[in-house]
């Protein structure tokens, strides 16, 4: 298992000269603009950059009217960025070359390293230590390269920018698959998103995902980010740029593949990168307020919707139809994605009833077929929502209208007017030409034809309202564990109990002392109610002899019960050998519960807490997080469990003390990540979880030294 | 709660005026193509039209080139079909009219009948008489036509039509809601979907969905039909419709909306229909093989998929691409879906590996960027899939070279002779402009943009083929429970463990007997092992008195543990008087489940099962069907259950009699069915399964007569 070599300090300046190069030098240029050498001199020529360029060939002069050299120390000026178009058996000695001449990064769009085997790794490793002694960055290899359409960098020969450039805007797109790059590339044209910055991250074998993705939510040029992968090399840094985002309120949507068998495998097959457990990776994106796309066409609409809208200040949607039937399947859509309707004041429904009776004022406000020959009916209707509704979120079907001859212009004014100033996203659902759909766009206003995307879209950026707003969340403090000392080999079941005791998880107590008083003192210590057990290896049925005492609820019963058993069985077993009384609290009913950690390959320790035994086992109701977790953060998870109402009290049962077991969650979670390379999992299961508190009924620790 | 007028006596023949009429009026005629009396006409014109159209408005001689008549009693020839354009009002008369006239079927446009309350009700109520006395069927009222492509029957006022007709193909869609049936129109054009037949109901007062359905199944001219609907009326007709489609190979796509309870509420503000609930809906679907749309953009890549590909022959899915990433994205998509990617042979695997050593040639199959500079190589890995990969569904990713003008001809030319012949549905996913999607579609071969939507495409194709061959499955026959006499009144637990004991269901029995020898007998009727208790008033604490005999395995432990009983309790309480010896089979250890029916006010009896106790209640892990249901669907609905793996042992127990609860499950769903008006709901809670069988340890009936 190779974990990457990246070293997480990776920071924004550190990719500015990957971005924002004032030179750029092409190894391996070409004059032939189709080709993977002459693509990027021709993108660059179009783009309009304004720094230098510099092809590098050593049998032509010239290229694409540019002055060509026939190697990169030829080059008169400094070179800030270097792409190498060159077979993979000649990357090693153009980084050398790259490095003697100053080059702070290189795109290496070369294939042939670690995506296919062994032999390809070694030569991978060995650029890698290259670039490594003349400190140069390296994009790649295997990847298509980056476009930043700030400055017409395009270090790139993806074909997603024949035809044209993306139009102006501030999202960024990152991607590892360079094909799939291309194909979202093409995409997000067709869908006029103003695409400012893409990059192909390929194999990664310097510059990761993640670091792309910090980079672009420090530049001011961009608003919101989509992100494809399918594996993540450094979480840390992911996880540095996803605060960073909900800090800055920008919007990151993450689409990670490789999460069933098969594509897993492929992964494996197709790029160097390490997959992780998809649930790690789950429980990152949602601990800091990504939104996972499940579809391309999901990411994109979240991309578009961001880009467009407002933000949004909470989930309250507002639904303006001209068919009831498209008002029925919107509010089908929006209670499926947690968002509410609440009904328009009484006053103004009374209001609108009277101006339009055919109509439901309710919401969806249905203003019916009507609103073509009464079209003041609309922008009243819409005003009413607006200003009256109390909505944090719009959305108005109007199908075909919307673009037609006859309606078209007239709804555009009436939408625009509508929403200007309420800052409120809107989304409009229906058909029009491109050119209309434009206009609309060029006013704030989204555009689907789908009604249940239109409503998806508006519930993301309910979403990220929400994680904007936990950035500020005060999620209290980790519990001190202290430094505990691991056992390097096999934990044994009595160890693993006793590092729970010391980690501050309640576990079992029992002490066997020799009389009344001491039994009393135990008990004392440990809490009531206790048993109280005669041990004598000569007694085989304790009961029968009278040696076993339940539920004894103070000292003075564990006294008196203690003189009456010492008795009671020197009188029936008179030849046994006492060796003492065994005194235990007295474990009563509850809920039981698993909760454990696990060390991830990738996203390192992870915690999680399910309803235990068949539940986890059958149901797979568990909540999972990247540790370390604070109480309030478990709480959370345990309340995200299907099953959570069972821990709440069903069936007139008291409920348990959530409190307790969200304390054990989150020490469990801080002893993983305080001994991430001596703990591989640990178990507690069952966690006895009752009305008054939580105890640990049986923990088990897999100790391991972590590969490296 | 209103409960439909229609008869269920719906057949084809029925509805062939309102498809296929000879003659046409439209009353309320207008000279302007743009209102609503006047784009029927205009649609007609256009579309050819061969039969007669007859205008009627008394203030003009002709209209739209037609001499137009005054009344319809004027029109010289018969009329077919009548469409009312005319105010709610003035619907009554020209029904009537309609009726003197001999005209077979009404398309009645006017708003303002039951969707509107009660007043609009009372109004559609009296035209619904009158239609009857005349034997005259009626779409609508609130409704806005239908479109039949086979002939150019038009009578509709959608601006759907505007701009043009759908191109000819064999889609039919069937819309409850008009304006959501337009914007539906409008998609399935710019979607290059063959809508053939197309017919919006509105407030359904007499045809429906349903039979819209079955005429659509039974004609010549339809292959695949989309509904949208919000309640249904009749589903004995959409079963019937769904059967028919499923033994002729014709799929089925539902969009049914108004699930959350807002959707409800405005389901029934803006239709008169009954939704009826979503569960029973989604039990109806599953059971004959349709498959629910829960998007708009579902329903059309089914429609699309099914009207373009050969019938899937099952669900293995060979992958093609160039891109490793978008094939991870797909077998992450095909595993979610149940679609399996078996591996290509071992041997073809390692002739592709040579052929292309940068390549992956397991499944996905990626051929990488090479695919552009070795173009042989893609004819050759699909040839390779096709014959040697042995599989059902192709799915290939070439983003945007497929439209690029330097390979999207060669492409195509490698794909159409690729599977041709092959018979296998096949996605291709990319970019490229319309005329050459045309020329792909041509060739049978569907397009999508996103990869998951292509994917979920293939699933649904084989979905459709697992549902036709499960039309010839033999299903066995439900049990006979005999005729059953169900008081009327509240029924009593003692009272309904009887009536499920009648019903063939095991209950618990219990019988007081004299003597050992009657116990014995008593024993052998009811099963061992056999419990043994005492009865006498004067005995508080019958264990003590020697009164319990636990576990009897046969007659002869009965007969000496009941002569040992009696002689013990006559030692041990010689004052207290014995009233017998009760005899009761011990009801072993198990798994609960809960079985009910639930009368639902338009599906009629529905079943359920579902595990007890807190699975149900908490978990709401139940399965649900239509009832009656033979004990093979009964066992089908068990296995569906999400803890189904508690009930075949887990932890080392024994697997319970699943047979045993199928068949409770099936004689529960017959006994509903064969009382639907005297039973509301049955529930056995809980239904006690062990490994020898099962036992419904408590059961409640809510009888109740049905309103009419």
């Amino acid at each position: 298992m190779v974990l990457s070599t990246n070293t997480g300090v990776a920071n924004s300046n550190a990719l500015a000269a990957l971005f924002e190069p004032k030179s750029v030098a092409i190894v391996g240029a070409s004059a032939n603009p189709a080709r993977i050498g002459g693509r990027p001199i021709s993108y660059y020529l179009k783009a309009g950059f304004k720094g230098d360029i510099y092809p590098v060939n050593p049998k032509r002069d010239e290229i694409q009217g540019l002055k060509c050299y026939p190697e990169i120390a030829a080059i008169p000026g400094s070179v800030d960025l270097a792409i190498l178009a060159i077979a993979a058996t000649a990357v090693a000695g153009a980084v050398k070359a790259c490095g003697e001449k100053g080059v702070k990064v290189i795109v290496l769009f070369s294939a042939g390293f670690a995506e296919v085997g062994e032999a390809g790794d070694a030569m991978q490793n060995e650029v890698d230590k290259i670039a490594q002694q003349y400190g140069i960055r390296i994009l790649g290899p295997n990847c298509l390269g980056l476009y930043n359409g700030d400055n017409g960098n395009c270090p790139t020969f993806t074909s997603g920018l024949e035809g044209g450039f993306p139009r102006a805007g501030r999202v960024g797109l990152i991607t590892q698959s360079g094909a799939y790059g291309t194909h979202l590339l093409t995409m997000s044209k067709s869908r006029r998103l103003g695409v400012t910055k893409w990059i192909s991250t390929g194999n990664e074998s310097d510059v990761t995902v993640a670091e792309c993705l910090e980079y672009m939510i420090d530049s001011d040029s961009v608003d919101v980010v989509g992100c494809y992968m399918e594996g993540i090399k450094n979480p840390e840094i992911l996880i540095r740029a996803l605060k960073k985002a909900r800090a800055a309120g920008k919007a990151v949507t993450i689409m990670k593949v490789g999460v069933s068998e098969v594509g897993s495998e492929a992964v494996q097959s197709h790029t160097a990168s390490l997959t992780g457990s998809d649930a790690s990776f789950q429980a990152l994106i949602d601990q800091y307020g990504a939104l996972r796309a499940y579809t391309t066409e999901q990411m994109f609409d979240i991309l578009y919707a961001f880009s467009l809208s407002p933000r949004a200040t909470g989930s309250k949607l507002g639904v303006l139809t001209v068919s009831g039937g498209a008002g029925v399947l919107m509010a089908d859509v929006a209670e499926e994605l947690a968002l509410t309707l609440p009904a328009m004041p009484a006053e103004t429904q009374a209001r609108l009833s009277a101006r339009n009776p055919l109509g439901a004022p309710r919401n969806p406000v249905d203003i019916t077929a009507n609103a073509l020959n009464d079209f003041p009916l609309v922008a009243e209707s819409l005003d009413a929502m607006c200003d009256e509704g109390g909505y944090d979120l719009l959305v108005a079907f109007f199908t075909s209208l919307i673009g037609s001859p006859v309606h078209g212009e007239k709804l555009l004014k009436v939408f625009s007017e509508g929403v200007k100033g309420q800052g409120k996203p809107f989304a409009l659902i229906g058909q029009a030409p491109v050119e209309m759909l434009e206009k609309y766009e060029a006013e704030g206003i989204m555009v689907f034809e789908d009604p249940s995307r239109a409503v998806a879209a508006l519930s993301a950026l309910a979403k990220f309202n929400t994680s904007f707003n936990a950035a500020d969340e005060d999620e209290g403090s980790l519990p001190e564990i202290g430094q505990i000392d691991l056992p390097t080999c096999k934990i044994a079941e009595a160890e693993a109990k006793a590092l729970m005791a010391k980690t501050g998880i309640p576990v079992p107590a029992e002490d066997v002392v020799a009389g009344p008083e001491q039994a009393a003192e135990a008990a004392e210590r440990m809490g009531f109610p206790i048993v109280l057990k005669i041990v004598s290896a000569d007694i085989p049925h304790k009961s029968e002899a009278g040696g076993v005492a339940l539920n004894l609820a103070d000292a003075d019963a564990v006294k008196a019960a203690a003189s009456l058993m010492l008795a009671t069985v020197k009188e029936r077993e008179p030849t046994a050998k006492i060796d003492g009384l065994l005194v235990a609290p007295m474990i009563g009913d509850g809920v039981d519960l698993i909760v454990g950690t696990q060390r991830d390959p990738v996203m390192g320790p992870v915690v999680m807490v399910g309803l235990g035994g068949i539940y986890t086992e059958i149901l797979k109701d568990v909540a999972v997080s990247l540790a370390p977790i604070t109480p309030k953060r478990a709480l959370g998870l345990i309340e995200s469990l299907r099953g959570a109402a069972l821990l709440k009290g069903v069936r007139g049962q008291e409920p348990v003390d959530l409190n307790a077991i969200a304390d054990v969650v989150s020490r469990l979670s801080v002893l993983a990540t305080q001994n991430v390379k001596g703990i591989e999992s640990i178990e507690i299961n069952p966690l006895r979880a009752m009305p008054n508190g939580v105890i640990a009924l049986d923990a088990l620790i897999i100790a391991g030294e972590q590969s490296e």
